[in-house]
C-alpha cells in the first residue's frame, strides 16, 4: 500500500495468471497453450519483417490483418478489431459497452479475468450460477442486464453452449451487447461470426494464443458489426494507439493464410483430448465433456488439490483452482501425444 | 455513434496519430522516428528467439528485461516497469495515481495525449500556459494539485527543463506523483533517474521508440520507487497480463546491451539537429532550441499551414498542429542527413 496509489489502485484485486515457472524444466499443463509450433510460415513472416523497418511505427489500423481475418470471416475490414491479446480486447470491450448504472451478467463459473474488469471500471455485475452439470443456465441472461459476457466454451470447464441458445441469448438482449468469447472455439466448437449479420449487438472475441499457438506474440480479435468495432476503436485511440507492434501483425496475418496447418493442429489436439479423457474416465476421474484444448476433471477418491500438488512434485504442472463449486477440480491444457502419455503415467502413480 | 456505446464512449476524443500514409513514398519527417535502424544485435536477438516458444505465453513479469533496465540505470529490478509503448505506460500512470477530485497539472502546449488520458478516467485537469518562449512556468506547479506530468524535453516545443527546476517541483508535490515523461531524454537532455533515491514520489517514464529506434515494438518504461511500480503492476494486472511479446522483450534487452551503437545514432542525429537549426535560421526561420529528435520552427513570412502543404506536394511529411498559440509552427522530425538535405532543398524552393 502506498499514499501514492488512487482508491482504485488500492482496493482493486488483480487478475493471477497461470504460472509461468523459471525454477525447473515442467511439463506444462497449467495455461492452454499449443503443444505444436506456429506454422512454419508464421516464422517465415517473422524473419521477413526483422529488418530496419522497425524503427518506424506499426500501421496503428493493422489494415494487413484486419483485411486478412474479414477474408477469413467473409466480413468486412471495418468489422474487424486488432489488440494485444484478446484480454486487452475484453478490457477494450468492458470500457466501451458498459456502465455502472446497469448489472452487466456473465456465468459464476467463467474466465477469472472478467470480475477483474468490472472492478477496474466500477461495474456491477450479476453472476448466473451454473448448473449441476456446469451447463450454463440460458435463462439467466434473458432478464434485464447491461450487457452479458459468455465464454464459449466455457473456462475452466470446456463446456460447449449450442448457438440456438445463444441466438435467444441475442434476440433477448437486443438493446445490450453480448460478448461471446471464443478463445477456445477451434478445438470442436463452431464460432457464432455466421450472425453478425443478423444481430448488430453481438461481439465475438478471438484469440490466436491457443489454436493459432501464437500466445507468446499477444494477437486478440474482436469481430461484430462495424459501429462495435467504431467505438472499440475510439476507447483504443484513448489509451494507446499502437497496441500491437509489427512482428505480431505479420505474424498473425500468416497464421490465418495457413489454414491447413492450423486444422492439421487443432485436429491433432482434439484426437489427443478424447484418447486423454477416455482413459481418464477409465482410471476413475470424472471429466466434464470438453470442446476445449483443456479439460476439467474431478477424481472420485483423491482430492484435486493432492493431485495437483503431487503432480506438480512429478514435474508436470496442471491448473488448479481454489474456488469453492470448483475447488475439486483441475483443469488440465491439452499437450503434445507424448506429454499426455508421461502426464497419464505420473496421474496413475499417485492414483 | 451507437445506442450500444456506453456515455464515455459517445463523448471521449480520441487521441490523433501523426499520418502513416500509405498513398506514396515519403520523406517522413512527422512522427519522430529515428532514421537509423535498431542495433544489428537487436534484430540478431529477434532472429534467435524467431522459434517455436512462440506457442508460449511471454514472461509477464518481463524479468530480463527489467534486470537489463536496471543494471543499466543504477535501479533495482523491482524499480523497473515495462509496458507496450510509453503511451500505454502513461495510460496505466493516470489510472494508478491520479483521481477525479483534484486537479492534475500539465503544460497547455505538450503531448496531445495527456488531454485523452485526462478525458478516458474523468480526470479534472489544469493547463500551465508555456511562457512567451515556450519555456515552462514552474511556478504553476507550485500550487495545490493532484499531479503533474511534464514531458521533458517537452513535446512538441523540444525544449528542455533543467534539473534544478525539477527537483524544486519534485519538492513542493511530495503528496502527489509527479510524471516527468523523457520520451526525447537521450537527444541532450539529462535524465532524472539519478533523482529516484531522493524523491519517493518521482516516476520517469521512456520509450524505446525514438532514440532506441525500437517504434515498430513498442516498448515502454516507468521508472520509480517500488512502491509506485508496484502500484502500476496492480493496474496492468487488472488489465492485461502479458503487455510485452516474447519478441519486443528480446528486442529491448539487445538494444539497452548495445549502447556504443545507440550513442553514436544519437549523436549523429543531434549534429543533423544542430546543422539543420543553423540552415533554417538562415533563411528566415525562428527555430526554438531543441533538445529532442525533432525542431519546432516558424517563418517570419510564409505561413506553417502553408509550408506544410506545399511540402507535402513535395514528398516530404511534417508535423503541423491546428491550435491556439502553435498554429505558425511546424515540428520537424529529425531524419537522416540526407533526408534533411532533401528537407532543406525542397524549403528552400517554397519560401
Amino acid at each position: 500500500m502506498s499514499k501514492y496509489w488512487n482508491e482504485l489502485t488500492k482496493k482493486i484485486e488483480p487478475y493471477v495468471a497461470g504460472e509461468q515457472p523459471k525454477d525447473k524444466k515442467y511439463i506444462k499443463l497449467n495455461t492452454n497453450e499449443n503443444p505444436y509450433p506456429p506454422s512454419p510460415k508464421v516464422l517465415k513472416a517473422i524473419s521477413d519483417a526483422n529488418n530496419s523497418d522497425l524503427r518506424l511505427y506499426p500501421d496503428p489500423d493493422c489494415d494487413k490483418l484486419r483485411e486478412t481475418v474479414a477474408n477469413y470471416y467473409d466480413l468486412n475490414k471495418n468489422q474487424v478489431f486488432v489488440g494485444n491479446g484478446s484480454d486487452e480486447v475484453l478490457a477494450f470491450s468492458f470500457l466501451t459497452f458498459f456502465s455502472s448504472d446497469k448489472e452487466i451478467v456473465y456465468p459464476d463459473i467463467s474466465y477469472s479475468f472478467y470480475p477483474v474488469y468490472a472492478g477496474l471500471y466500477g461495474l456491477k455485475a450479476r453472476l448466473s450460477a451454473l448448473k449441476e452439470d456446469f451447463s450454463i443456465d440460458v435463462e439467466d441472461f434473458l432478464k434485464e442486464n447491461g450487457g452479458v459476457v459468455i465464454p464459449n466454451p466455457n473456462a475452466p470447464t470446456g463446456k460447449y453452449l449450442d448457438i440456438k441458445a445463444i441466438k435467444r441469448i441475442l434476440e433477448f438482449n437486443n438493446e445490450n451487447v453480448v460478448i461471446i468469447d471464443e478463445a477456445y472455439v477451434d478445438f470442436g466448437g463452431e464460432s457464432v461470426v455466421g450472425l453478425i449479420k443478423d444481430y448488430p449487438n453481438l461481439l465475438v472475441i478471438q484469440t490466436l494464443s491457443k489454436s493459432r499457438a501464437l500466445a507468446g506474440m499477444r494477437i486478440g480479435l474482436a469481430l461484430g458489426r462495424e459501429e462495435l468495432i467504431d467505438g472499440l476503436n475510439r476507447i483504443k485511440n484513448s489509451f494507446n494507439s499502437y497496441t500491437s507492434d509489427r512482428i505480431a501483425q505479420v505474424a498473425a496475418v500468416a497464421a490465418f493464410e495457413d489454414d491447413e496447418y492450423f486444422k492439421i493442429c487443432s485436429n491433432k489436439i482434439i484426437k489427443t483430448r478424447e484418447k486423454v479423457t477416455k482413459r481418464l474416465t477409465e482410471i476413475g476421474f470424472k471429466v466434464i465433456p470438453s470442446k476445449a484444448n483443456f479439460i476439467f476433471a474431478s477424481h472420485s477418491k483423491m482430492l484435486a488439490k493432492d493431485i495437483f500438488i503431487k503432480l506438480r512434485e512429478k514435474g508436470v504442472l496442471v491448473r488448479y483452482f481454489n474456488k469453492p463449486k470448483i475447488d475439486n477440480y483441475l483443469r488440465i491444457s491439452i499437450g503434445s501425444k507424448e506429454e499426455m502419455d508421461t502426464f497419464l503415467e505420473k496421474v496413475e502413480e499417485i492414483i
